[in-house]
Protein backbone atom coordinates (compact mmCIF):
# COMPACT_ATOMS: atom_id res chain seq x y z
CA UNK A 1 0.00 0.00 0.00
CA UNK A 2 1.29 3.58 -0.78
CA UNK A 3 -0.20 6.27 0.93
CA UNK A 4 -0.03 10.30 0.65
CA UNK A 5 -1.49 13.15 3.07
CA UNK A 6 -1.64 16.60 2.11
CA UNK A 7 -3.15 19.85 3.75
CA UNK A 8 -5.54 22.80 2.40
CA UNK A 9 -7.47 25.33 4.17
CA UNK A 10 -11.46 25.69 3.12
CA UNK A 11 -11.63 28.56 0.88
CA UNK A 12 -14.28 30.66 1.38
CA UNK A 13 -14.98 30.44 -2.45
CA UNK A 14 -15.62 26.88 -1.19
CA UNK A 15 -18.58 27.09 1.02
CA UNK A 16 -22.39 27.53 -0.14
CA UNK A 17 -25.22 28.93 0.98
CA UNK A 18 -25.63 26.04 4.12
CA UNK A 19 -22.71 27.61 5.72
CA UNK A 20 -19.91 24.61 4.99
CA UNK A 21 -18.13 23.69 2.30
CA UNK A 22 -20.02 22.66 -0.96
CA UNK A 23 -20.28 19.01 -1.60
CA UNK A 24 -18.83 19.63 -5.14
CA UNK A 25 -15.42 21.75 -3.59
CA UNK A 26 -14.31 18.05 -2.22
CA UNK A 27 -13.55 16.79 -5.74
CA UNK A 28 -11.25 19.17 -6.41
CA UNK A 29 -9.59 18.37 -2.59
CA UNK A 30 -9.59 14.53 -3.57
CA UNK A 31 -7.42 15.42 -7.09
CA UNK A 32 -4.68 17.31 -4.53
CA UNK A 33 -3.76 14.19 -2.70
CA UNK A 34 -3.84 12.59 -5.75
CA UNK A 35 -1.16 14.86 -7.41
CA UNK A 36 0.59 14.45 -4.66
CA UNK A 37 0.73 11.00 -4.62
CA UNK A 38 1.84 10.52 -8.04
CA UNK A 39 4.58 13.06 -6.55
CA UNK A 40 5.53 10.92 -3.76
CA UNK A 41 6.21 8.46 -6.30
CA UNK A 42 8.64 10.07 -8.25
CA UNK A 43 5.76 10.68 -11.33
CA UNK A 44 4.37 13.84 -11.23
CA UNK A 45 1.16 14.14 -12.85
CA UNK A 46 2.36 16.66 -15.00
CA UNK A 47 5.34 14.66 -16.39
CA UNK A 48 3.27 11.64 -17.06
CA UNK A 49 1.01 14.18 -19.13
CA UNK A 50 4.46 15.38 -21.28
CA UNK A 51 5.13 11.82 -21.51
CA UNK A 52 2.17 11.48 -23.18
CA UNK A 53 -0.29 9.90 -20.82
CA UNK A 54 -3.56 10.72 -19.24
CA UNK A 55 -5.51 9.57 -16.05
CA UNK A 56 -9.27 10.55 -16.85
CA UNK A 57 -11.38 9.93 -13.62
CA UNK A 58 -14.17 7.12 -15.03
CA UNK A 59 -15.61 6.46 -11.98
CA UNK A 60 -15.72 8.58 -8.72
CA UNK A 61 -17.75 8.02 -5.35
CA UNK A 62 -17.65 10.24 -2.38
CA UNK A 63 -19.45 9.71 1.30
CA UNK A 64 -20.05 12.67 3.05
CA UNK A 65 -20.17 12.05 6.66
CA UNK A 66 -19.86 15.14 8.60
CA UNK A 67 -19.36 19.00 7.16
CA UNK A 68 -16.45 21.56 7.61
CA UNK A 69 -16.80 25.48 7.49
CA UNK A 70 -14.23 28.21 6.15
CA UNK A 71 -11.32 28.42 7.25
CA UNK A 72 -10.82 24.68 8.56
CA UNK A 73 -7.96 23.02 8.12
CA UNK A 74 -8.05 19.66 6.40
CA UNK A 75 -5.69 16.40 5.94
CA UNK A 76 -6.34 14.93 2.75
CA UNK A 77 -5.07 11.04 2.26
CA UNK A 78 -5.00 9.20 -0.68
CA UNK A 79 -4.05 5.32 -0.98
CA UNK A 80 -3.45 3.18 -3.78
CA UNK A 81 -3.70 -0.60 -2.86
CA UNK A 82 -3.34 -2.58 -5.69
CA UNK A 83 -1.39 -2.88 -8.67
CA UNK A 84 -3.53 -1.21 -11.30
CA UNK A 85 -4.37 -3.69 -14.32
CA UNK A 86 -6.54 -1.31 -17.18
CA UNK A 87 -7.39 0.82 -14.33
CA UNK A 88 -5.95 2.76 -11.96
CA UNK A 89 -7.73 2.96 -8.19
CA UNK A 90 -7.59 5.17 -5.11
CA UNK A 91 -8.72 5.75 -2.27
CA UNK A 92 -9.17 8.71 0.00
CA UNK A 93 -10.13 10.32 3.52
CA UNK A 94 -10.58 13.72 4.49
CA UNK A 95 -10.10 14.67 8.26
CA UNK A 96 -10.62 17.76 10.03
CA UNK A 97 -8.56 17.06 13.08
CA UNK A 98 -9.92 13.64 14.97
CA UNK A 99 -13.63 14.27 12.52
CA UNK A 100 -13.26 11.76 9.42
CA UNK A 101 -15.28 14.21 7.15
CA UNK A 102 -15.55 11.68 4.13
CA UNK A 103 -14.36 8.70 2.45
CA UNK A 104 -14.03 8.59 -1.42
CA UNK A 105 -12.94 6.20 -4.33
CA UNK A 106 -11.88 7.51 -7.50
CA UNK A 107 -11.17 4.99 -11.01
CA UNK A 108 -9.12 5.98 -13.53
CA UNK A 109 -8.46 5.16 -17.31
CA UNK A 110 -4.87 5.05 -18.74
CA UNK A 111 -5.14 7.15 -22.13
CA UNK A 112 -2.67 8.36 -24.53
CA UNK A 113 -2.62 12.31 -26.12
CA UNK A 114 -5.58 10.83 -28.69
CA UNK A 115 -7.81 9.80 -25.80
CA UNK A 116 -7.24 5.95 -26.58
CA UNK A 117 -7.26 3.39 -23.63
CA UNK A 118 -3.73 2.36 -22.94
CA UNK A 119 -1.54 -0.28 -20.73
CA UNK A 120 -0.33 1.63 -17.28
CA UNK A 121 3.01 2.70 -18.89
CA UNK A 122 6.29 0.49 -17.50
CA UNK A 123 7.73 3.62 -15.42
CA UNK A 124 4.24 3.88 -13.77
CA UNK A 125 3.85 -0.24 -12.93
CA UNK A 126 8.43 0.22 -12.22
CA UNK A 127 7.39 3.16 -9.54
CA UNK A 128 4.57 0.65 -7.45
CA UNK A 129 6.45 -1.84 -7.95
CA UNK A 130 9.09 0.09 -5.66
CA UNK A 131 6.85 0.56 -2.80
CA UNK A 132 5.71 -2.58 -3.28
CA UNK A 133 2.60 -2.93 -5.18
CA UNK B 1 -41.26 7.48 -11.15
CA UNK B 2 -40.67 11.27 -11.70
CA UNK B 3 -38.47 12.66 -14.27
CA UNK B 4 -36.94 16.28 -14.77
CA UNK B 5 -34.72 17.65 -17.67
CA UNK B 6 -32.62 20.77 -17.63
CA UNK B 7 -30.41 21.83 -20.43
CA UNK B 8 -26.93 23.87 -20.43
CA UNK B 9 -23.97 24.09 -22.00
CA UNK B 10 -20.71 23.72 -21.33
CA UNK B 11 -18.86 26.47 -20.01
CA UNK B 12 -15.46 27.41 -20.62
CA UNK B 13 -14.90 28.02 -16.89
CA UNK B 14 -16.05 24.66 -16.73
CA UNK B 15 -13.27 22.73 -18.72
CA UNK B 16 -9.80 22.03 -17.69
CA UNK B 17 -6.71 21.38 -19.29
CA UNK B 18 -7.31 18.22 -20.98
CA UNK B 19 -9.32 19.88 -23.16
CA UNK B 20 -12.81 18.55 -22.04
CA UNK B 21 -15.07 19.10 -19.13
CA UNK B 22 -13.25 19.14 -15.89
CA UNK B 23 -14.76 16.15 -13.91
CA UNK B 24 -15.91 18.04 -10.61
CA UNK B 25 -17.82 20.35 -13.24
CA UNK B 26 -20.35 17.44 -13.55
CA UNK B 27 -21.57 18.18 -9.57
CA UNK B 28 -23.54 21.19 -10.28
CA UNK B 29 -25.12 20.10 -13.38
CA UNK B 30 -26.77 17.38 -11.08
CA UNK B 31 -27.52 19.98 -8.65
CA UNK B 32 -29.69 21.96 -12.04
CA UNK B 33 -31.28 19.15 -12.80
CA UNK B 34 -32.50 18.13 -9.06
CA UNK B 35 -33.87 21.71 -8.57
CA UNK B 36 -35.42 21.52 -11.57
CA UNK B 37 -37.19 18.40 -10.58
CA UNK B 38 -38.12 20.00 -6.98
CA UNK B 39 -39.83 22.40 -9.45
CA UNK B 40 -41.83 20.06 -11.13
CA UNK B 41 -42.67 18.21 -7.94
CA UNK B 42 -44.13 22.45 -7.26
CA UNK B 43 -41.71 22.24 -3.86
CA UNK B 44 -38.59 24.94 -5.08
CA UNK B 45 -35.91 24.07 -3.23
CA UNK B 46 -35.59 27.99 -2.09
CA UNK B 47 -38.96 27.38 -0.58
CA UNK B 48 -37.62 24.05 1.29
CA UNK B 49 -34.90 25.98 2.84
CA UNK B 50 -37.30 28.71 3.78
CA UNK B 51 -39.39 26.37 5.63
CA UNK B 52 -36.70 25.06 7.15
CA UNK B 53 -35.51 21.70 5.53
CA UNK B 54 -32.41 20.99 3.39
CA UNK B 55 -31.57 18.17 1.55
CA UNK B 56 -27.34 17.88 1.67
CA UNK B 57 -25.47 15.04 -0.11
CA UNK B 58 -24.55 12.49 2.07
CA UNK B 59 -23.31 10.11 -1.02
CA UNK B 60 -22.27 10.68 -4.31
CA UNK B 61 -21.15 8.35 -7.45
CA UNK B 62 -20.76 9.48 -11.17
CA UNK B 63 -19.69 7.10 -13.74
CA UNK B 64 -18.22 9.02 -16.22
CA UNK B 65 -18.56 7.59 -20.09
CA UNK B 66 -17.69 9.87 -22.23
CA UNK B 67 -16.59 13.23 -22.20
CA UNK B 68 -17.57 16.95 -23.89
CA UNK B 69 -16.31 19.64 -24.85
CA UNK B 70 -16.48 23.83 -24.63
CA UNK B 71 -20.16 24.58 -25.62
CA UNK B 72 -21.25 21.22 -26.16
CA UNK B 73 -24.83 21.41 -25.34
CA UNK B 74 -26.04 18.87 -22.52
CA UNK B 75 -29.09 17.55 -21.27
CA UNK B 76 -29.65 16.28 -17.76
CA UNK B 77 -32.27 14.27 -16.29
CA UNK B 78 -33.23 13.68 -12.96
CA UNK B 79 -35.49 10.83 -11.80
CA UNK B 80 -36.73 9.70 -8.30
CA UNK B 81 -37.71 6.44 -8.46
CA UNK B 82 -38.74 5.63 -4.69
CA UNK B 83 -40.60 7.27 -1.90
CA UNK B 84 -38.21 8.30 0.12
CA UNK B 85 -37.93 7.27 3.99
CA UNK B 86 -34.95 8.43 6.34
CA UNK B 87 -33.15 9.44 3.09
CA UNK B 88 -33.87 10.67 -0.40
CA UNK B 89 -32.14 9.16 -3.66
CA UNK B 90 -31.87 10.42 -7.03
CA UNK B 91 -30.62 8.93 -10.23
CA UNK B 92 -29.42 10.96 -13.07
CA UNK B 93 -28.04 10.83 -16.76
CA UNK B 94 -26.05 13.22 -18.53
CA UNK B 95 -26.79 13.39 -22.60
CA UNK B 96 -25.06 15.05 -25.38
CA UNK B 97 -26.78 14.53 -28.34
CA UNK B 98 -27.14 10.96 -28.59
CA UNK B 99 -24.44 10.03 -26.41
CA UNK B 100 -24.35 9.14 -23.17
CA UNK B 101 -21.52 10.78 -21.03
CA UNK B 102 -22.25 9.94 -17.49
CA UNK B 103 -24.66 8.36 -15.04
CA UNK B 104 -24.54 9.69 -11.64
CA UNK B 105 -26.54 8.86 -8.22
CA UNK B 106 -27.21 11.19 -4.79
CA UNK B 107 -28.50 10.38 -1.68
CA UNK B 108 -29.83 13.51 0.30
CA UNK B 109 -30.15 13.23 4.05
CA UNK B 110 -33.09 15.51 5.38
CA UNK B 111 -32.01 17.81 8.27
CA UNK B 112 -33.40 21.01 9.54
CA UNK B 113 -31.83 24.56 10.26
CA UNK B 114 -29.66 23.02 12.93
CA UNK B 115 -28.65 20.14 11.22
CA UNK B 116 -30.45 18.12 12.94
CA UNK B 117 -31.78 14.88 10.81
CA UNK B 118 -35.31 14.47 10.59
CA UNK B 119 -37.65 12.55 8.47
CA UNK B 120 -39.28 13.92 5.34
CA UNK B 121 -41.63 16.73 5.82
CA UNK B 122 -45.22 15.87 4.90
CA UNK B 123 -45.45 18.89 2.30
CA UNK B 124 -42.79 16.77 0.39
CA UNK B 125 -44.29 13.41 0.90
CA UNK B 126 -47.58 14.83 -0.27
CA UNK B 127 -45.82 16.13 -3.50
CA UNK B 128 -44.42 12.37 -4.15
CA UNK B 129 -47.60 10.87 -3.83
CA UNK B 130 -49.49 13.47 -6.22
CA UNK B 131 -46.68 11.94 -8.91
CA UNK B 132 -47.64 7.97 -7.71
CA UNK B 133 -44.67 8.03 -5.30
CA UNK C 1 -23.10 49.20 -30.55
CA UNK C 2 -23.27 45.48 -30.56
CA UNK C 3 -25.55 44.19 -27.76
CA UNK C 4 -26.63 40.48 -26.29
CA UNK C 5 -28.16 38.89 -23.51
CA UNK C 6 -28.49 35.92 -21.69
CA UNK C 7 -30.32 34.46 -19.35
CA UNK C 8 -28.63 31.89 -15.85
CA UNK C 9 -29.90 30.95 -12.60
CA UNK C 10 -27.86 31.45 -9.33
CA UNK C 11 -26.53 27.60 -8.78
CA UNK C 12 -26.36 26.60 -4.80
CA UNK C 13 -22.47 25.88 -5.83
CA UNK C 14 -22.11 29.21 -7.22
CA UNK C 15 -23.15 30.65 -3.38
CA UNK C 16 -21.16 31.30 -0.05
CA UNK C 17 -21.19 30.81 3.14
CA UNK C 18 -22.36 34.47 3.28
CA UNK C 19 -25.64 33.48 1.86
CA UNK C 20 -25.12 34.64 -1.47
CA UNK C 21 -23.48 34.24 -4.92
CA UNK C 22 -19.79 34.70 -4.18
CA UNK C 23 -18.19 37.10 -6.44
CA UNK C 24 -15.74 35.27 -8.39
CA UNK C 25 -19.43 33.18 -9.71
CA UNK C 26 -20.02 36.18 -11.40
CA UNK C 27 -16.79 35.90 -14.16
CA UNK C 28 -18.13 32.65 -15.59
CA UNK C 29 -21.59 34.71 -16.17
CA UNK C 30 -19.67 37.07 -18.29
CA UNK C 31 -17.87 34.35 -19.72
CA UNK C 32 -21.47 33.57 -21.04
CA UNK C 33 -22.53 36.53 -22.38
CA UNK C 34 -19.59 37.15 -24.07
CA UNK C 35 -20.03 33.89 -26.04
CA UNK C 36 -23.82 34.90 -26.69
CA UNK C 37 -22.61 38.05 -28.01
CA UNK C 38 -20.40 36.02 -30.34
CA UNK C 39 -22.81 33.58 -31.38
CA UNK C 40 -24.99 36.26 -32.21
CA UNK C 41 -22.36 37.82 -34.41
CA UNK C 42 -22.28 34.80 -36.41
CA UNK C 43 -18.69 33.94 -34.57
CA UNK C 44 -19.00 30.81 -32.18
CA UNK C 45 -15.71 30.85 -29.86
CA UNK C 46 -15.25 27.56 -30.81
CA UNK C 47 -15.60 28.64 -34.66
CA UNK C 48 -12.67 30.97 -33.36
CA UNK C 49 -10.67 28.55 -31.86
CA UNK C 50 -10.90 26.01 -34.11
CA UNK C 51 -9.68 28.57 -36.82
CA UNK C 52 -6.63 29.11 -34.53
CA UNK C 53 -7.91 32.30 -32.46
CA UNK C 54 -8.21 33.14 -28.84
CA UNK C 55 -9.39 35.94 -26.45
CA UNK C 56 -7.35 35.78 -23.02
CA UNK C 57 -8.62 37.72 -20.94
CA UNK C 58 -6.40 40.39 -20.07
CA UNK C 59 -7.88 43.17 -17.52
CA UNK C 60 -10.82 42.63 -15.88
CA UNK C 61 -13.13 44.56 -13.69
CA UNK C 62 -16.21 44.47 -11.66
CA UNK C 63 -18.22 46.48 -9.82
CA UNK C 64 -20.83 44.49 -7.37
CA UNK C 65 -23.42 46.79 -6.48
CA UNK C 66 -26.31 44.17 -4.68
CA UNK C 67 -25.52 40.56 -3.98
CA UNK C 68 -28.52 37.92 -5.42
CA UNK C 69 -29.40 34.45 -4.22
CA UNK C 70 -29.36 30.82 -4.25
CA UNK C 71 -32.17 30.26 -7.44
CA UNK C 72 -32.15 33.65 -8.42
CA UNK C 73 -33.14 34.37 -12.49
CA UNK C 74 -30.26 36.50 -13.83
CA UNK C 75 -29.89 38.50 -16.95
CA UNK C 76 -26.44 39.11 -18.41
CA UNK C 77 -25.92 41.76 -21.19
CA UNK C 78 -22.49 41.78 -22.96
CA UNK C 79 -21.86 44.91 -25.24
CA UNK C 80 -19.29 45.59 -27.31
CA UNK C 81 -18.84 49.60 -28.55
CA UNK C 82 -16.20 50.10 -30.38
CA UNK C 83 -13.88 48.41 -33.25
CA UNK C 84 -11.06 46.74 -32.10
CA UNK C 85 -7.87 47.36 -32.56
CA UNK C 86 -5.23 45.20 -31.09
CA UNK C 87 -7.14 44.52 -28.03
CA UNK C 88 -11.43 43.87 -27.75
CA UNK C 89 -12.94 45.46 -24.97
CA UNK C 90 -16.58 44.34 -23.72
CA UNK C 91 -18.76 45.89 -21.31
CA UNK C 92 -21.24 44.50 -19.14
CA UNK C 93 -24.51 44.57 -16.69
CA UNK C 94 -25.87 41.63 -14.73
CA UNK C 95 -29.69 42.26 -13.38
CA UNK C 96 -31.58 40.50 -11.52
CA UNK C 97 -35.31 42.16 -12.79
CA UNK C 98 -35.27 44.95 -12.29
CA UNK C 99 -32.54 45.37 -9.75
CA UNK C 100 -28.84 46.12 -11.54
CA UNK C 101 -26.06 43.50 -9.84
CA UNK C 102 -23.22 44.40 -10.85
CA UNK C 103 -21.40 46.08 -14.02
CA UNK C 104 -17.94 44.84 -15.27
CA UNK C 105 -15.67 45.10 -18.04
CA UNK C 106 -13.03 42.78 -19.43
CA UNK C 107 -10.54 43.48 -22.11
CA UNK C 108 -8.99 40.71 -24.33
CA UNK C 109 -5.89 40.30 -26.22
CA UNK C 110 -5.84 38.11 -29.89
CA UNK C 111 -3.83 35.22 -29.91
CA UNK C 112 -2.66 32.72 -32.41
CA UNK C 113 -2.63 28.78 -31.23
CA UNK C 114 0.81 29.20 -29.73
CA UNK C 115 -0.26 32.17 -27.36
CA UNK C 116 1.73 35.32 -29.62
CA UNK C 117 -0.84 38.41 -29.82
CA UNK C 118 -1.83 38.37 -33.65
CA UNK C 119 -4.06 41.59 -34.92
CA UNK C 120 -7.99 40.42 -35.23
CA UNK C 121 -8.58 38.70 -38.07
CA UNK C 122 -10.72 39.73 -40.79
CA UNK C 123 -13.79 37.74 -40.62
CA UNK C 124 -13.51 39.09 -36.98
CA UNK C 125 -13.82 42.94 -38.20
CA UNK C 126 -16.02 42.01 -41.24
CA UNK C 127 -18.41 40.38 -38.98
CA UNK C 128 -18.79 43.65 -36.25
CA UNK C 129 -18.58 45.82 -39.22
CA UNK C 130 -21.89 44.14 -40.46
CA UNK C 131 -23.59 45.46 -36.59
CA UNK C 132 -22.20 49.09 -37.38
CA UNK C 133 -19.02 48.81 -35.69
CA UNK D 1 2.02 49.19 4.58
CA UNK D 2 1.28 45.91 6.08
CA UNK D 3 1.82 42.62 3.33
CA UNK D 4 1.18 39.02 3.54
CA UNK D 5 2.35 35.98 1.28
CA UNK D 6 0.37 32.76 0.63
CA UNK D 7 1.58 29.90 -1.77
CA UNK D 8 -0.85 27.61 -3.93
CA UNK D 9 -0.06 25.24 -6.31
CA UNK D 10 -2.41 25.22 -9.73
CA UNK D 11 -5.43 22.59 -9.48
CA UNK D 12 -6.37 20.48 -12.49
CA UNK D 13 -9.83 21.86 -11.95
CA UNK D 14 -8.53 25.23 -11.95
CA UNK D 15 -7.11 25.10 -15.53
CA UNK D 16 -9.36 25.61 -19.03
CA UNK D 17 -8.86 24.40 -22.24
CA UNK D 18 -6.68 27.05 -23.43
CA UNK D 19 -3.68 24.83 -21.10
CA UNK D 20 -3.82 27.25 -18.26
CA UNK D 21 -5.31 28.23 -15.26
CA UNK D 22 -8.84 30.14 -15.81
CA UNK D 23 -8.82 33.47 -15.57
CA UNK D 24 -11.62 33.34 -12.81
CA UNK D 25 -9.48 30.94 -10.61
CA UNK D 26 -7.28 33.44 -9.59
CA UNK D 27 -10.03 35.02 -7.39
CA UNK D 28 -9.97 32.40 -4.90
CA UNK D 29 -6.20 33.10 -5.30
CA UNK D 30 -6.72 36.78 -3.77
CA UNK D 31 -9.15 35.46 -1.60
CA UNK D 32 -6.67 32.59 0.04
CA UNK D 33 -3.76 36.01 0.20
CA UNK D 34 -6.58 38.31 2.36
CA UNK D 35 -7.37 35.46 4.90
CA UNK D 36 -3.63 35.71 5.25
CA UNK D 37 -3.13 39.27 5.78
CA UNK D 38 -6.26 39.08 8.34
CA UNK D 39 -4.08 36.11 9.88
CA UNK D 40 -1.34 38.21 10.20
CA UNK D 41 -2.95 41.00 11.67
CA UNK D 42 -4.33 38.61 14.44
CA UNK D 43 -7.96 39.22 13.22
CA UNK D 44 -8.65 35.44 11.28
CA UNK D 45 -11.75 36.78 8.84
CA UNK D 46 -13.56 33.50 10.89
CA UNK D 47 -13.19 35.68 13.96
CA UNK D 48 -14.19 38.48 11.65
CA UNK D 49 -17.39 37.18 10.90
CA UNK D 50 -18.03 35.52 14.40
CA UNK D 51 -18.07 39.06 15.36
CA UNK D 52 -20.54 40.18 13.11
CA UNK D 53 -18.63 41.98 10.78
CA UNK D 54 -17.77 40.86 6.88
CA UNK D 55 -15.90 42.37 4.42
CA UNK D 56 -18.07 41.71 1.16
CA UNK D 57 -16.12 42.48 -2.34
CA UNK D 58 -17.60 45.71 -3.87
CA UNK D 59 -14.79 46.11 -6.65
CA UNK D 60 -12.62 43.95 -8.28
CA UNK D 61 -9.80 44.54 -10.90
CA UNK D 62 -7.47 42.06 -11.68
CA UNK D 63 -4.72 42.78 -14.60
CA UNK D 64 -3.40 39.45 -16.39
CA UNK D 65 0.02 39.61 -17.78
CA UNK D 66 1.37 36.14 -17.97
CA UNK D 67 -0.72 32.69 -18.19
CA UNK D 68 0.54 29.81 -15.64
CA UNK D 69 -0.11 26.19 -16.04
CA UNK D 70 -1.70 22.92 -13.89
CA UNK D 71 1.00 22.64 -10.96
CA UNK D 72 2.94 25.75 -11.30
CA UNK D 73 3.70 26.87 -7.62
CA UNK D 74 2.60 30.61 -7.00
CA UNK D 75 3.17 33.05 -4.17
CA UNK D 76 -0.02 35.57 -3.52
CA UNK D 77 1.35 38.49 -1.44
CA UNK D 78 -1.47 40.65 -0.78
CA UNK D 79 -1.00 44.50 1.05
CA UNK D 80 -2.87 46.84 2.70
CA UNK D 81 -1.49 50.44 1.93
CA UNK D 82 -4.60 52.81 3.37
CA UNK D 83 -5.97 53.02 6.97
CA UNK D 84 -9.64 52.66 5.84
CA UNK D 85 -12.39 54.82 6.48
CA UNK D 86 -15.93 53.42 4.76
CA UNK D 87 -13.79 51.05 2.95
CA UNK D 88 -11.40 48.40 3.23
CA UNK D 89 -8.90 48.59 -0.46
CA UNK D 90 -6.11 45.74 -0.89
CA UNK D 91 -3.46 45.43 -3.51
CA UNK D 92 -2.47 42.28 -5.13
CA UNK D 93 0.21 40.19 -7.00
CA UNK D 94 0.67 37.22 -8.32
CA UNK D 95 3.78 35.71 -8.88
CA UNK D 96 5.26 32.00 -10.14
CA UNK D 97 9.21 32.22 -9.32
CA UNK D 98 10.73 35.56 -11.25
CA UNK D 99 7.57 35.66 -12.92
CA UNK D 100 4.90 38.57 -12.49
CA UNK D 101 1.65 36.67 -13.44
CA UNK D 102 -1.09 39.54 -12.23
CA UNK D 103 -1.83 42.41 -10.01
CA UNK D 104 -5.30 42.97 -8.59
CA UNK D 105 -7.00 44.92 -6.64
CA UNK D 106 -10.22 44.69 -4.20
CA UNK D 107 -12.37 47.01 -2.43
CA UNK D 108 -14.57 46.04 0.26
CA UNK D 109 -17.58 47.61 2.35
CA UNK D 110 -18.10 46.41 5.96
CA UNK D 111 -21.20 45.05 6.57
CA UNK D 112 -22.84 43.72 9.91
CA UNK D 113 -25.20 40.47 9.82
CA UNK D 114 -27.89 42.10 8.48
CA UNK D 115 -25.90 43.54 5.53
CA UNK D 116 -26.07 46.98 6.76
CA UNK D 117 -22.81 49.17 5.72
CA UNK D 118 -21.28 49.99 9.03
CA UNK D 119 -17.80 51.74 9.99
CA UNK D 120 -14.71 49.35 10.51
CA UNK D 121 -14.43 48.45 13.82
CA UNK D 122 -12.37 49.51 16.55
CA UNK D 123 -10.60 46.24 16.69
CA UNK D 124 -9.92 46.43 13.11
CA UNK D 125 -8.26 49.31 13.17
CA UNK D 126 -6.67 48.70 16.42
CA UNK D 127 -4.48 45.77 14.57
CA UNK D 128 -3.73 47.97 11.65
CA UNK D 129 -2.67 51.19 13.79
CA UNK D 130 -0.24 48.07 15.51
CA UNK D 131 1.31 48.04 12.07
CA UNK D 132 1.46 51.44 11.41
CA UNK D 133 -1.54 52.09 9.26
Amino acid sequence: MMESRTETRVRYAETDAMGVAYHGSYIPWLEMARVQLLDDLGLPYRKMEERGFHLPVVDLRCEYRQSCRFDDRLEVLARITERPRARVTLAYEIHCGERLLARAWTVHAVVDDSGRPVRPPEFFLAALERVGL
